[in-house]
């Protein structure tokens, strides 16, 4: 069993470096779509053609099971995926829901993300459902991404940003904040500081590992767990290649890997 | 005739402006290829095959020439259309490189750009040639297309993230800045401020355009006027539209346009 994992671009390996915390045993096969890349200025209609077309080469490539880890794809096209492919498909957006709806006191939810996923409208629609009197505020951030990309995780500059982004949600009280895009969780430090103590940080890209562990670790029980483990490499995908990309995966990464261009 | 222009999105409507300004007559075909945007992060070869076929697109459209409005498509896939299309192709990069040329003084030029259009180096390989002695001095700026599209033109965090990517070109005393992005010239006020008054700025969506014009009227001299007048309307194409794509349309273009997706 192999898990696919795609992202528009690199941030999804920040998805990937929970599984291979959690579950290092479990070959991992990686698609980011860096020759088209961002997905969160995209339409609904794109995203989903894009999001199909993902996870079928990741099929081709011997997943059995899909991490949709772009939350611009998450938020638009996981229904479609999960009626048209045969395989568990896990996304980014339903744990981090679970856990924004567990971890609130207020029932007051705040939402970074980009624009696509901010218009999707699927949290505003699904945290209600989950927990009956919540409201969320949420807040298109289309800088921290080229931010994060250009390696400016810390600077003046940043810092004003994020704290530009976070003012409308902080002034509705949230007590809670979803991280809604791979990108932000190297942001976090900067995030935290203009957030404030009172405000508790939900990292998707953290909660859909575990989610993700806990079903390969349910399937272990059940198969024993040998069989699980093989000597087939993760291999890492992208659509278009450049000596920054590389960089940018080490840092989410923690260290190099090979990347593939198909 | 009609002209035929291409960009990674939507840069490319500061090229139209000016194309409609100086010959409003002659028919445009545009293309913004805004489901693979921006090309200024992806690779040399990516972007040849990406040019190449926004390329065959416009000439299926009719198009008798191509002006690609896109740097980075410009930077690295000039010289591969001129070898394989059999039409006129026109590129922002060869005029601005012209026009810096003609206005530096002290043959000391610097480029603000894409990631793409200054690893391509062609900025660096040709300024020389074009002027013996000159130096070029240049400085990749990832963060001005998404200010740009976030429409925060004058902003504070705008206005120093202008200057951090300016201070090193003042600090080689240039005396002359090509805004190498099509995205730019809608941060020319913030970048005329920051430069200060000893810099002149080459604008290359004009310089382009004034390229085009000359081209048309010398042709128009030779076929007599009334050919090239045509009752064809200009058309814009896109290969993702979203309500936001519109709204940066017009505020590139001046008034509102019809897009039609591909």
């Amino acid at each position: 069993m192999k898990i696919g994992v795609f992202d528009s671009g690199v941030g999804g390996f920040t998805v990937v470096r929970e599984l291979l915390r959690l579950i290092p045993q479990v070959p991992i096969v990686y698609f980011g779509d860096t020759a088209r890349a961002p997905y969160g200025t995209k339409s609904r209609r794109t995203l989903v053609e894009f999001a199909m077309e993902d996870a079928r080469f990741l099929m081709e490539h011997g997943a059995g099971m899909i991490v949709i880890a772009c939350h611009s794809a998450a938020s638009t096209a996981t229904d479609e995926l999960k009626r048209c492919l045969d395989i568990p498909i896990f996304d980014v957006v339903s744990p981090s829901i679970e856990q924004a709806c567990n971890l609130t006191k207020n029932k007051r939810i705040g939402l970074m993300g980009t624009r696509a996923t901010v218009s999707s409208g699927i949290y505003a629609e699904k945290i209600p459902k989950k927990l009956p009197g919540a409201r969320l505020f949420q807040q298109p951030c289309p800088l921290l991404v080229p931010l994060v990309e250009e390696g400016w995780l810390k600077g003046r500059e940043t810092r004003m940003i994020v704290k530009k982004y976070l003012r409308p949600l902080k002034n509705q009280q949230i007590d809670t904040l979803i991280l809604g895009c791979t990108h932000y969780p190297l942001l976090k430090d900067v995030i935290r500081e203009k957030a404030g103590k009172r405000i508790k940080i939900v990292d998707p890209s953290l909660e859909v590992a575990r989610q993700v562990a806990e079903e390969i670790n349910r399937k272990k029980a059940l198969q024993g767990s040998d069989q699980l483990v093989q000597e087939i490499p993760h291999r890492f995908f992208v659509s278009d290649l450049t000596p920054h990309t590389e960089d940018i995966v080490a840092s989410f990464l923690g260290m190099r890997v090979r990347l593939e261009r198909i």
